[in-house]
């Protein structure tokens, strides 16, 4: 079961990243050490040749790990980021972007995840970014 | 010598990614393969804990091997990043950020470099976070 | 369907990798853009503390993909590793390796993968190590 | 000053990992956080296209990290590697390898660092691979 849930999720980013909100992200799905978040498209996201920029989807895949994580140890917001590595795979298409996180492993100082990234709607021709990261826990 | 100016980059910048110039970013010095960049702090910047966010420091470091990478190929801004590895090694402080970046390899279909970020003022205690970045690049 | 079978890699192996062979790799599994070894334990693959060492696990990786690039492609022993990222989980036990790889994009000139390492009879607990790995593959 | 010798170093390996010193590698410098390694070239390290193997270049990296770690902290042989990241930059010539390695954070459970690789009489031309490593260090 996951040990947080969405409105907790932007209640934390209301009081402390108001900046996530007016992005519009929605989040689909939170079970335990998994989410699935929709992030709607943006004109503000394009980079030149009219594709969403590699920090949007970083950023996104950051945040997603973020949710990830707090499913598994529960109300964490200090949990911090301490490696991430993306690959773009594809060009994605100017439309809403569907990413799916899976922690992989929760110990008690470190959290290791993977996060693929897809244009709605090509779910099947496979994610247009992957991405693994490493959480640092604060203690509990 | 370096194949850009930074007049050409703000250039780019106003016509395809406004949003860059809305953050402030300065371009403090371009060379052959090498670029040093400053971000002003802000606080739409922070993430809970007061601490500068993982996305925007990725963004930043981003833009800075865009940049390097344009100085040694020519203006190509369709150039597009396929990986981007970041590693945060110590909480950034509320100021500005530093960006030295490095291109170490720039092949005829991709560039790799490696970009340093500093907290402003303390330089000399070590990047906060330390980047490795494969770009590819268009036919030329 | 693979383009590859176990035989012809072990071919390609004998003729031109015979380390390979000496270290006893079993190719468990074949599919089209997946494979499934079996590395057995080696007193050789030891390091301080009693446990696999980085580099052997990192070696059994990148074969896997190696393997499971050509299960895509075709035989295409020139394919090259352009880069491999690798997150150790928890210490391996003294035990054989069980490598499962999986292609997440095939493109014209890369492909792309990921390769979970576990040690055998724990699968259950989530893997050892875990793999993303970029190929520069041959002109066809 | 560096905190330990190349002739600890290689009294470690002869108890617990012989196989070093089967390979030849040659420690040319240690510094305070730096290393300069020399592997001589081995016909076993070569893979199709008559070039030195990844996991090779690899071994020889993680090495060097291992190294220059304990070198700021001391005899430390049970750290452990959490993370390695290579990029394959060009194809190695068939010579000894050169391997320069810098730690760019210790910290006190984690230390971060850079590791250069190059054809030996080629090192003007730029390394042939680049690595970025992570150890988690015992407890002092």
């Amino acid at each position: 079961m996951a040990l947080i849930t969405a409105e907790e999720i932007f209640e934390i980013c209301r009081a402390e990243m108001p900046l996530v909100l007016d992005l519009g992200l929605e989040i689909q799905d939170i079970g335990e050490g998994t989410c699935r978040l929709r992030q709607p498209y943006r004109e503000a996201f394009v980079r030149p040749g009219g594709t969403i920029s590699g920090p949007t989807m970083m950023g996104v895949a950051d945040c997603a790990m973020w949710i990830a994580v707090m499913s598994v140890v529960g109300k964490a917001e200090m949990a911090v980021t301490t490696s991430l590595n993306i690959n773009f795979l594809k060009r994605p298409k100017p439309v809403a972007l569907i990413v799916e996180c899976r922690v992989l492993k929760a110990g008690k100082r470190l959290a290791y995840g993977e996060v693929s990234l897809f244009s709605e709607g090509e779910e099947d021709e496979g994610p247009v970014a992957h991405v693994t990261s490493t959480y640092s826990l604060p203690p509990r």
